[in-house]
């Protein structure tokens, strides 16, 4: 048996990936219930926010969940205190280091997964006790690398740095890029922009709408030496990249970018002004769907991935 | 049987990619002898040397090979004169508008394989009427598209996007990269980092010791607006990044890139004054090692994959 599964007591091997303003209870709740890591993302959460949405979850599914937390977020000691409060089984840590806290979840009986983007901090993750890593390559949508490794190149990397369970996160939104994912060494993905597009997720209409629209080439990573993300092209993102090439000072990148933007844009859906997180994997959804039938449906195209192998002329040479 | 195997009369559906002053005809000839497709890269090459090359091929493999063609080459005529006397059965076209030569080319009975980086491209060189498509991810060595689309991303949406037949490349180096890459719909892979690594490759030992030592984040993509290309992080590529920021003009960057560069670095083995071209998936190359050992550990690395899929552990849940 798939030792991701077996560890975190889960059916399948996918992580529903906690992303602010898009995975709420709701979102976390339907994933965890089709037998799915289902996340709920804490980043764009007051405490008193993150209470609501960790008493709903406990109401709706008895099943193991997640909460994602940034390590950097101002009120993380609140945030922490509600985890165990809750008796939450699993925190995603990320943006941060893992050494500083790990060892006082383990104390409290809660599994760590910790996220990077290179093999130095899989390797510092590893180090600091974390029970598996989630390494994202640079096509994800969101919070990314300096190096700037795909997932194609970095998970075979971290793979062979690594001994722990490994969860490959970036342009993973199908049965089939799951399968390539698997190929690659990890035991499980983590999947976020296919679940942005999803009944259950917290997004605003509108975004959902421009994530199915999306084509090749309409997502960019900017503020690379900063604080790299990956962003939806749109009035906002060229103003951001505007403002990084002109060498705009940390100050006036931070005021340009505050919190705000994001809830503006994704949750409220200000498709022109607001900042849309988003990955290039975006290009090829194409359908909003519930969450269940995201999962049946990428699945059922892995399984039948492997069994094609076996028979498609493709394949076989 | 796999229609790229068909349609260019390989055993195995790999094209050893044609790059400059890497793969001349000891490595290309080597590939087309161990049943891939054997390339030689023209782009560095004055139409003496290419003329000298072909003659040295048709002596040394009477199997399929290919010559890798920059459309944007200044010689371009003497060389496709010269790809129509050496009767090359194959053309594989990039850095240019496959409209303009395609027709030519198959009214001699050439095959072409046009390179693309985006969806839009790709859409654009089967509409010219080429044979087969080689779509190129972010993670690619030497020069690279602006979308910045990775493999990952990139195969399922040419895919979804043409009819013929699709050659994956950027970020391939070992047969868990080619399963994946197939897995996303792929007829065929590209390879370039792996056999620069060779023994055949016309790459300066101390280049091939270089990559051989390279790490995950050692690369960089730079030039991004102007003409992207992916370099080995050296003294050469600093002064490039920093130009690069400072808004030098075009003349400067053309001045400071200057041919000359790429020769003393990957010809001459000047490791900091030259221009170092390689893929990000460097990092996983850890061994010199003859063409035909390289395509066979793949090859069987692909076999063993696909049969592991049915019994390993990690892929049952």
């Amino acid at each position: 048996m798939n030792r991701f599964c077996e560890l975190f007591q889960v059916d399948k091997p996918i992580i529903q990936a906690g992303m602010i303003w898009c995975s709420g209870w709701e979102l976390a709740s339907a994933c965890s219930n089709a037998g799915v890591l289902g996340v709920i993302g804490s980043g764009s959460m007051y405490p008193e926010v993150l209470e609501e949405h960790l008493a709903k979850m406990k109401r709706h599914c008895d099943k193991p969940f997640a909460v994602n937390l940034p390590l950097i977020y101002p009120q993380v000691d609140d945030h922490i205190a509600l985890i165990e409060h809750f008796k939450v089984p699993i925190v995603i840590s990320s943006a941060g280091n893992p050494a500083k806290w790990t060892s006082r979840f383990k104390d409290s009986g809660i599994k760590v997964i910790h996220v990077v983007s290179s093999r130095k901090f899989a390797l510092k993750a590893e180090k600091a006790g974390v029970d598996a890593i989630v390494a994202e390559g640079f096509e994800a949508g969101g919070h990314n690398g300096r190096e700037e490794t795909t997932t194609l190149c970095l998970i075979p990397d971290v793979r062979e740095a690594i001994q722990i369970p490994l969860i490959a996160a970036g342009g993973i939104a199908s049965g089939k890029a799951m399968l390539a994912a698997m190929n690659l060494g990890a035991d499980a993905v983590q999947i976020g922009s296919r679940f942005v597009a999803s009944e259950e997720s917290s997004a605003h209409a509108s975004f959902k709408s421009k994530v199915i629209d999306a084509k090749e080439g309409d997502t960019k990573l900017t503020l690379k030496e900063l604080t790299p993300v990956r962003l939806l092209n749109n009035s906002f993102s060229e103003q951001v990249i505007k403002a990084y090439k002109k060498d705009a000072s940390i100050e006036e990148l931070k005021e340009l970018l505050g919190r705000g933007r994001a809830k503006r844009g994704m949750f409220h859906g200000e498709l022109e002004e607001g900042e849309l997180e988003i990955g290039q994997i975006s290009s090829m959804i194409h359908e909003i769907k519930p969450a269940k039938a995201i999962i049946y449906e990428i699945i059922s195209e892995y399984k039948r991935c492997i069994i094609e192998q076996q028979t498609l002329d493709r394949y076989i040479f």
